[in-house]
């Protein structure tokens, strides 16, 4: 396999949801433009590029999200069984405070509106595009040496009001950023006994839902 | 600025949304697992993994898909004023019938539910992880020499039937992928005269919305 593939796989394969490995270190300027500009490349309907990305640097800021986070936790572990109750609460969800930089990325259904090219006929099409930059983001601070975790134990109108964005943008994302110790090898919710990843092969359908290719087949 | 980083985004920066640029050579077996194997190894809120991948060969279905397509884009056209509309109708929207092979990626919201860790706040989260998916499969066909085309000129009702997709799952990407003659140089739609690219400055906000940061800082 020729380098270049080789690279990509690797950068997918190994990057990780982080959450315990952040070590607070500055990220350095240059490999933040980088990762902007990575996500700010990623395709998007009617090139609309409907995103947004606000960088919280402000430690008091930080700590209001993380508190909201918690009490999120907490009403998501009253909706569990008793069982998956005691295992969720050894599973660290966020690394808000930990981590170097939080990275919000926000979506405007708005931009390029009317007559988006493309997002005629399916209404969710622009965010779809915000969600492609946020995996570009993703690869590129895992290119770097850099963790991300993406938190999604809030509310959106927190984060709204929080950060001061108008009522016509969606908070999409938020994200934690920084040098890690390492990546692990695999998953925090599957170390965990939380779930484990399914084969692919059963994600694979041929021509139609649940479609195989027959054994002649290529 | 070493060699795996410079590759990736080299992959991320070429990386174009492909519409005729498609040859219709067959794609070799073992790049396919890679792309499927690179786009199953995303983020996924909870780890649910709720893609699914349909992979369509069937000419006849393929067909039935564009005439489809067509029939929308028409729509399309007739909601755009004279002098957009006129622009559209250079613009080619789809590379359907050219490409060696459609994938479709599709989303269950059910899976891992209830409980899915991370989607308790945001009813959405289920459906980025899919998003998250698909820039990973775009990618690595980029870094394979294929292109992608992300079709969204059509209903997600006819594609469920035409695909015998249950009523729960949803489709989300219709992707049109295989060999290219060559990725351009800049998004079709920008060559086209019809949207140019936003600079990054404007997408990037510090601590709050519109927040730029001070000459002072970093």
């Amino acid at each position: 396999m020729d380098s270049r593939r080789a690279r990509l796989y690797d950068t997918i394969h190994s990057r990780r949801d982080v959450r315990g490995q952040f070590t607070g270190e500055p990220i350095p300027q240059d490999a933040l433009t980088r990762i902007l500009e990575a996500a700010h490349a990623a395709p998007s309907v009617g090139l609309s590029q409907p995103w947004d990305f606000v960088l919280v640097e402000d430690e008091a800021l930080r700590r209001g999200f993380w508190e909201h986070v918690q009490a999120e936790r907490e009403q998501f572990a009253r909706s569990l069984d008793a069982e998956r109750a005691r295992l969720f609460e050894r599973i660290k969800i966020d690394g808000v405070l930990e981590s170097s930089l939080s990275v919000v990325v926000t979506h405007d259904d708005a931009r390029g509106a009317p007559g988006v090219l493309g997002r005629f006929s399916i209404a969710d099409a622009g965010l779809y595009s915000t969600c492609l930059a946020i995996e570009n983001l993703w690869l590129a601070a895992t290119a770097e040496g850099l963790g991300v975790g993406w938190v999604s134990f809030y509310r959106e109108s927190y984060v709204r009001a929080l950060l001061q964005i108008p009522a016509s943008i969606r908070p999409i994302a938020w994200l934690c950023v920084g040098p890690v110790t390492h990546l692990e090898a695999s998953p925090d919710l599957e170390r965990a006994g939380w779930r484990s990843r399914r084969p692919l092969v059963d994600a694979m359908h041929v021509d139609r839902w649940g479609g195989r290719r027959s054994a002649a087949g290529a």
